[in-house]
């Protein structure tokens, strides 16, 4: 990631006989590559620029997006609770413009597999030119296809909707997920929400969940400081749940942690 | 993670020759191996146990805590903003429990590592307990010494404290951590945000942030939704800065996204 | 209000000849009088009270509930939108333990009045004893009656109906409200929420509004200052509109104030 | 209040002889008064005004500013830890551009009393106006003079103080307050409510307590049901506390309320 005195930030995968032209001149690769991560060189109009190493923060803000995109807050919770680490194989649809698909690569590894379902070519591409630009494409498979004609994969170990009527396609989650595996759902609205649960309770699914994370900033001034005067108070509702192993529920862990009346915040 | 009838959860690094010795008799853990995850299996009185692949989500949970930890709502937007990922160089102080370590060392893989350090002796024990049981213990190194003697390690990808009184260790933080690198802190009371930010106005720190991470939670009945009467208002503010290669400004993309007044909620 | 050593508080209308039996001894109510509010008297046992004059939220706080109450995040919100004030004439359904009716005849004053349909005889009961209670009683009038045969007041300033199905009764608005005037709602569930607002759309209602009040609290350490660990997550949603004149929309004012992308936190 | 077809407000005193221009032409207010509240009424030029009765909410709303005002969600539930109803005596500083002091007023009624202190002749002359144009000046006095000279008043019921170092004016109240009486501050940083919080623990001061209150509105759309995307999350911190009577701790009810560990969010 490279950054202008202006804050504008240029993403590449290292290519020595690359010259990056920016809006304050070119800038050879090689010698990016020479001085390394934390580097400030000079265009050849003379005007600095920084090498940095980028964070996932930075590639999902870097996503071009033409859809509303899934955020960090949002997506941090998620790769929790669905268990995506290195070597995970996970499926999710749609695509959309690929910020949770470029998270989901980021934390698969070389290993791992993301197979990424999208109806309309458009955002298939969009997805898929994000990731080439992030250096994750090869660890996601991008499929133009809607689901409503089931998933291809066996036995992934998570699994994500995003999708406006997701209760439409529960019944081809058992034959695509490890029994007892995780699954989430977003979803904008309370009367998708009250939907969702309504399917999800038909089964197989058990441990069902529902929340919200929201995020709320500080102006970093020691002397003052005070939250912002405006935040964001809505992406989406998360809904989570479990596949049964075989049509049986899974036991709820009795500590109640999730009633809201425990000492744990969990 | 074998689930009894009534919930209760116990983790066990696959071994064919064990016997685990449950609350409802016993299981012979080759019987897991043979039927894997989603299987349901009988102890020797007959009761069912279920196997299911745990998420980080149920490690975290599973933490055999004496100390305060960080709980996954933090966790997720930490992980994403340090940047942590496969191949990862992380170096994090104090252990406490160890609920973040487990997340870190789940997330550098094989090939990444976690550098834990913890002054007190107790907790470094404690910490490498629950990575053993989890199974994560080959990814960390716990460092029982306090970091007022710096930390050892270089050019490290990422850093982040959860101690009382961090500005008193920023001076070593430039020596151990890559140039531009990402750094975070946890810390509980407005007081210490303020003091922190303070120490890291006089640099060499760059793009500082604070922020609070909430969860609202549902009781995900469909026909009676609502959220749950209690949650939990307060875990700790949340700190982020970047070090400011060869202690110059890295510019803030000039997005406007953190003032709360964009269209984007990042 | 009389203030014990313990804090356990006695409230008693001014009456110089009663004895108050207190758990520490007695007290003579015509010392109270003598001494005034902020006085501090010795019971007959020797144990200090204190006499204070009660707030309106020492009032709320007082109400023997065996019903769930509005509190008073609420119910200042609800005073404030319905325009209550010295001389309001209001309607609420229905009185429950007394809660929010002990606030409008707070505020309406001796000139105003206090309509409160309640259906069942118990909570009619109850909501009458806490109102003698706190000397408010003579401002209201407890009608023991369902609301399904209309109210009878005519060209009240406000209505407020805190009952499980409000749109069964919005027929009845129109001959109890003045024109143009407000009217108020509280709901737990999102889809009672929304049952209601499919209800209001059909007329003849506007300004349609949808919102929840929260309370942050902080432990009021000067050194160590930070929310508290738990808070109240829900008591409701609050609902507002407004009775359209002659059946025609009220027009919004065009300031787009309510839409949360302007500068006034309306 | 006179509503056009745009949504634009008019505020007036009703005087049958005057004659209101408007920006769609004259309206006769001697129409106005025989039509009454909920009227709709044309103008000479043909377009139809709406004549409501204003409730509280509308008269903040048209407060003409020049500073920051407080707002409706932080008015509620000052006005119902402080106790003001018909009949109350309340001092407060600053008058700002007179949202609180609209909002004193109207409930104070005919017989109570509001004292507002503003240091700049300016603020005190346009809080003037907005009360003369909302019909509230008379239950007023706008007293253009600086509170470190002290109050005036002797045993007000309550007091609040929107200042900058309210700190500095702790030691006038307690000539001004009824004794036990309670006061009010709002800060918009934490660093200001850390110095309250050390000056009122010097006393003679109890039952403090800090919090916010946060507004979340939804969409009123009864099939899509959701929060608007963005909210105001802060506009100040408000504290509370009682005035000791005779320097002695009032003793908190001891049912932990406040906690927020309790079953009753008060």
């Amino acid at each position: 990631m490279l950054v202008s005195p202006k804050g504008k930030r240029y993403f590449r995968i290292l290519d020595p006989d690359e010259i990056l032209n920016t809006n304050d001149g070119q800038l050879q690769m090689q010698k990016v590559m020479e001085n390394g991560f934390g580097s400030r060189l000079a265009t050849h109009l003379g005007k600095t620029y920084t090498v940095l190493k980028p964070t996932l923060y930075d590639l999902i803000k870097s996503v071009k997006r033409r859809t509303q995109i899934i955020y960090p807050k949002d997506i941090g919770y998620i790769i929790i609770k669905l268990g995506i680490g290195p070597g995970s194989r996970v499926v999710e649809s749609g695509s959309g413009s690929g910020a949770l698909t470029t998270a989901l690569a980021w934390f698969v590894g070389d290993r791992g597999k993301v197979y990424s379902f999208e109806r309309r070519e458009e955002f298939a591409n969009l997805c898929r030119a994000n990731l080439e630009r992030n250096g994750l494409a090869s660890r996601v498979e991008i499929i133009n296809r809607d689901i409503d004609l089931g998933f291809i994969q066996k036995e992934v170990d998570a699994l994500f909707l995003d999708v406006r009527t997701p209760w439409d396609y529960l019944e081809h989650i058992p034959e695509a997920l490890l029994p007892g595996g995780p699954v989430g759902f977003l979803l904008p609205t309370v009367n998708q929400v009250s939907m969702l649960l309504e399917a999800l309770e038909e089964g197989p699914f058990s441990s069902v969940e529902v929340l919200e994370i929201l995020v709320r900033r500080y102006k970093p001034v020691p002397e003052r400081l005070r939250p912002e005067d405006r935040m964001v108070a809505h992406t989406g509702y998360l809904i989570f749940a479990r596949l049964s192993p075989k049509s049986v529920e899974i036991p709820l862990e009795d500590d109640g942690v999730h009633e809201g009346d425990d000492s744990e915040p969990f």
